[in-house]
């Protein structure tokens, strides 16, 4: 029917739309002057620190934080989702092969496009929220199954399968090693996770809304946000941090390291963010985390971090420049025994908790997301000419 | 590095982003009081009567139509693509098995995610416009093999492999019924596929484009809109359509048909644009490919749609109610032997070199699209309660 011509004058918003505000969210928010995020009512940070990644996981589906019986009950119902079907399993070793050389996120757009497709998910529009939401749980839980076979079939090891007895971080680092690990790993992994659930309306939730958007299933809004966090400039990658810290190489080499590349304009990873004017909320949980584990290599990072900010001071006063989510994430996986690959898809193994709640409560809306372009060729219409 | 906040202050824009002009292409434009759109500077209706697939793909990745040279190389090259790599091929079955649930778009998306990944396509913003045209034009040209592929194996047959002697259109239906199109059948299909290749600033384009924005690969940016297409606010049907003509059945039922349906404020399918005021300009040159074939089936699809608009001019003087692409398209699709199945996947094999051709343009942009959302949910802080 007949809603709203693209010919109504609109004023024109930003580039990029960077601060248009395009819907209403409960969700969450990011406050980046003051260096600040919040899950619903609650700091993020102060989650991460005190909460399971299921208990936050339940705060963004359901809306508030479970009480012990529902936590346990939330729990377990997660957990028994973890396993794959069999005929998508047997499909795995091809996927692995076929995605090697387009790394892990491709590896889970592709996995995660057929384990939906195999599900039968019905479009959005068609079901009714508790089966929205069920549908959500289940995609979400095999995340981690997928991307741990995926990375172990990738480098010629048999897949592991989940254990319904460990939570979902330890679960996800069991499934990648074989090996149960640690609980101060577990538990660092886990606050990384937490942390990394949502943040505001980046590129990624915004294309898992459009397309969530038009009644699509919550597939094809997964994988429109795999694809937009597998870009460049934006999913990123904690392991550039990690990069730095390597090309750097060593204490007295950070003050002249770090002055080239200010001089030359270059960008430092693991430095700097689109919002935050402010140190970076998940940084700073995250160097308190690595702090705890302590070594050389958190002495280093630290040392980095100073180091930068000492330059800054010097060549660029007033310059707010200050480590972003990557960098001390990246000293984190790193002490925890994730493999460097494995970064960017740890992220989107919690950040597919965010997209879905995303994708939820965009689906409970029912206006489609179709913006407008201006037309900038040469005048038409123009006679065709005759084919040659 | 930062570039701008979320806390500035910008005017509130229409639900749904709704006239909003979020960038300026080249590629076309849809002037719905006119019922006319355009691809570059030449009406798409004009087009379709007059060029090639290939010669309007041409227009849409290098800006300009061919010459009779340009058009043979441009031609030679995308039909020696067509062919699937053995890898590729080899996990289709598969991929048909798994898919057949959620339909053929599911399976063209998890494909295409899977061809693009085994292609180890690179971010778009690591390579030069030239490399990616080429990815581009590799990745649209396996589509229809992909298309044809997943149905034949879901319907128990072996996949025909594609021939460079026959334009994308004939090849197209050669490869799904595996006999030479005639040739009358081949053009009326060329020409819906050239009509139906860009419309607008569409959810699915939009997603497309806002994928690409981060930098993301070529298949990373189609697969989300193969997701958006699919939604049932968009994508939409051209069968759906003809489930219209079965339901009315004869012509003594259309008037009390379409009279309870309206009174009823009941959708018709295959009636009413979002965009158009006018009769959609598609609509009308299908409506003369179908008039050209003839038979029952067109003159009854010819006395539904003036029943439509005689009970509306009754009932409901006033209202702008016409023919959408769908209806004819499902009436032409029918004509020319395509399964009900393949009416939208046949939309999408054409689509896509539209939405490649905004990738295309949205990867000379680096400004990644990254809008706002207002928090509505209760003030944060609040302490987290102590887990239960």
């Amino acid at each position: 029917m007949p809603a709203n011509g693209t010919e109504t004058p609109v004023p024109d918003v930003p580039r990029g739309l960077a601060g248009v505000v395009v819907t209403e969210t409960a969700l969450g928010d990011v406050r980046g002057r003051e260096g600040f995020y919040h899950y619903r009512q609650y700091s993020a940070v102060e989650l991460a620190q005190t909460r399971d990644f299921e208990d936050v996981w339940h705060l963004m589906f359901e809306g508030e934080l479970p009480d012990s019986a529902a936590r346990a009950a939330f729990t377990a119902r997660t957990a028994a989702l973890r396993r794959l079907p069999d005929d998508v399993r047997d499909v795995l070793p091809a996927v692995a092969r076929l995605c090697a050389r387009s790394g892990p996120l491709a590896g889970l757009r592709t996995a995660l496009s057929l384990f939906g497709a195999s599900a039968g998910l019905s479009p959005l529009y068609d079901i009714d929220p508790e089966r929205r939401r069920e549908d959500a749980l289940a995609v979400c839980a095999v995340v981690p199954t997928l991307l741990t076979a995926l990375y172990r079939l990738g480098h010629g090891l048999e897949p592991v399968e989940p254990r319904e007895d460990l939570p979902y971080a330890a679960n996800y680092l069991y499934m990648l090693t074989g090996t149960e690990p640690e609980p101060e790993r577990a538990r660092a992994v886990e606050q990384y996770l937490i942390s990394t659930i949502d943040h505001g309306f980046n590129a990624s939730t915004f294309a898992a809304r459009v397309i969530a958007s038009t009644g699509a299933d919550l597939a094809a809004a997964l994988v429109g946000g795999i694809g937009a966090f597998s870009g460049p400039l934006h999913g990123g990658a904690p392991s550039r941090a990690l990069d730095t810290l390597d090309a750097i190489g060593t204490p007295d080499r950070i003050d002249p390291w770090i002055r080239e590349r200010v001089l030359a304009g270059d960008r430092i990873m693991g430095f700097g963010h689109a919002v935050y004017r402010t140190e970076d909320p998940r940084s700073r949980m995250l160097r308190g985390i690595a702090e705890k584990f302590g070594g050389p290599r958190v002495d280093f990072a630290v040392q980095v971090e100073a180091g930068v900010e000492a330059v800054l001071a010097e060549l660029k006063p007033g310059r707010e420049l200050h480590t972003n989510v990557e960098f001390y994430a990246g000293v984190v996986m790193e002490l925890c025994g994730l493999p460097r690959e494995m970064f960017t898809p740890t992220f989107a193994a919690a950040r597919v908790v965010g997209w879905s709640a995303n994708v939820l409560e965009q689906a409970a809306d029912t206006k489609i997301i179709r913006p407008a372009a201006r037309y900038t060729g040469p005048p038409p219409p123009q006679p065709v000419p005759a084919a040659g």
